[in-house]
């Protein structure tokens, strides 16, 4: 059962807790607020989730809290930065900030960042291109933790991929991790007890399972698609890695410490007036997903829906009747925030 | 059983059945080279496979032959075509080549194609980017032919993504249809009296079915990754559509003929340089490839490979071995090329 808490008493005791492990007010205020908001938009995982594992990467010395972004070079429409191995929201943000500058000037701007940590939720930055009226494309490499298609053993990242769509009634956001499911909505599937709705990896036997907690431990996820989960996978890994030139998944197994840490992140920002006028673009738009919206129906109780749209009622939903919250990560947060330091993570395998 | 053909005799064979069809000899030239360059990479589903289907799309006049792309505008790194519902290779090789350019100039270049026709495999213009050393991303927003997630009639196109990396010990490249199997596919299992190896989509009672032909009849095609590709395949169309002022997936069912007639496209290239050295870059890809490839293979008989490597493979034991071409197909081409008129399209459905 999920408690329900006021956004703003989420915010600030995460606020809380972000000072006590160290960031400074700037950074931890910037956090909460994302960590927060993920939680409310449906996003449990990469939000208040994240929040106790972020604790024991910064105990462990795998966050740098003081590190803000280098410049490691600007070529025409892109630029390049060094994450340090900051915090990855700020450092991310900052990208995605540049991202947006750089498609304002050039019609298309590109911000690679490499050698930061875990960005949280993908989404985040595609959301903030959309809301700065860009399309947006983004995506990171992860360390092995999911099998190359044919393979028994994690030997590639599920390097998730964002795309985002200004649309002004509402954004049309993807944010899909390469394998079925991501850790992160695996953990929240095993806190609440429940099974996947369709297989998501292998067990110790090598059948297919619905079972949460044994993927989690064979770390056999299920490539989305199958093969071709595992196909973009391995080539986001390297185009991330080569446009930053910045790490590659193996090359953050080999050299640095927890999920993403030292990872390769790239920003696309497209200005989408470019070539035609807004009134006739967002008409475009909304004709396109209204006639998305009333395909047929499986079951007439759930009709279809483009990414993005569930996102805005669950947002609404969470400022209306609280953020939902598992209270076992609340507990954690509750006692992050008094200071406690020997909080391990329960919510990420 | 597929026929061996050498690969010029199938080149010159197409080139004259494009002659017939009447494009110009240039046009006809280049289509029958790239016709016959996927086939020969094993891609027959949008190559020789697509001749008749041509065929009849330009004698329905859904093809303009003549036709060649008009300069819409130019913003900064990023330009727009109009492609006059011209021949779809064409249009987007053209295209391609001006997104290279752009990247050239500016880092990251992006070309956008509005009204264009059918691109054939989308695979070869990210191999194209690959190959002149870019690191290519391109995708195409097609007429409805899939369902969205949670809807039993075609609402979305299977919208291909494609992403290429410029390895010089050979691309890596994904061409990759948002539904597990592209139509071209199902044709290709089907003319072959084959299953397909994992379901493909449903039949007309409901269930999930592994037959090709079953699918076809339904257009219950099943996305790739369930609502990831539905998800995915709905922002590519809203996002081709709004950078090049071109048509959505619906603007095509309303408007043009035939799949993906008056579609929208978009080509990305990046400078993969731009803050690195080609050497060490070189190393990084050929490292983070090799430790892919040397994954534990759950069969010792199919070692894990990375998407563009098999592809390099079957290209060279179609130089030594000739082309394969279904003998159906190969009858038609024939046909074409003796100038019949009378060829319908059996590949697809």
């Amino acid at each position: 059962m999920k408690l329900r808490i006021p956004f703003e008493t989420v915010r600030e005791t995460v606020y809380e807790a972000l000072l006590k492990i160290g960031l400074p007010e700037e950074k931890a205020a910037v956090c909460a607020r994302i960590h927060t908001e993920s939680s409310a938009d449906g996003v449990e995982s990469h939000g208040l989730n994240r929040i106790p594992r972020f604790a024991v990467y910064v105990r462990n010395g795998w966050v740098n809290v003081q590190a803000d972004p280098v410049l490691v070079g600007a070529r025409g429409a892109a630029e390049d930065y060094d994450g340090q191995l900051g915090v990855g929201v700020t450092n991310a943000l900052f990208c995605t900030d540049r991202a947006i500058g750089l498609a304002r000037q050039h019609g298309i701007g590109m911000c690679a960042l490499r050698n930061t940590t875990h960005w949280m939720r993908g989404g985040t930055y595609a959301w903030r291109m959309a809301e700065a009226g860009m399309i947006g494309l983004s995506w990171i490499n992860a360390e092995s933790c999911m099998p190359m298609w044919g393979s028994d053993e994690k030997s590639v990242g599920n390097n998730p991929f964002c795309i985002a769509i200004p649309r002004e009634k509402g954004p049309i956001v993807v944010d899909m991790a390469m394998s079925l499911y991501a850790y992160g909505k695996l953990g929240v599937y095993r806190l609440a007890g429940e099974q996947l709705p369709y297989p998501g990896g292998f067990d110790r036997e090598g059948n297919l399972t619905t079972d949460p907690g044994a993927i989690e431990e064979t770390m056999r996820i299920l490539p989305a698609g199958y093969w071709k989960g595992s196909s973009l996978a391995i080539a986001l890994d390297l185009a991330a890695a080569m446009i930053s030139n910045g790490r590659s998944g193996i090359g953050q197994d080999a050299e640095t410490g927890g999920s993403c840490g030292g990872c390769s992140q790239i920003f696309i920002a497209v200005d989408p007036y470019l070539f035609g006028d807004r009134d006739t673009l967002q008409n475009m738009l909304d004709r396109r997903v209204e006639a998305a919206d009333s395909a047929h129906p499986i079951d007439p109780d759930r009709p279809v829906r483009c990414p993005g749209e569930n996102t805005i009622l669950r947002r609404e939903d969470s400022m209306r009747r609280g953020v939902p919250v598992d209270p076992q990560i609340w507990d954690q947060i509750l006692a992050l925030a008094q200071g406690r330091t020997d909080i391990v993570d329960i919510a990420s395998f």
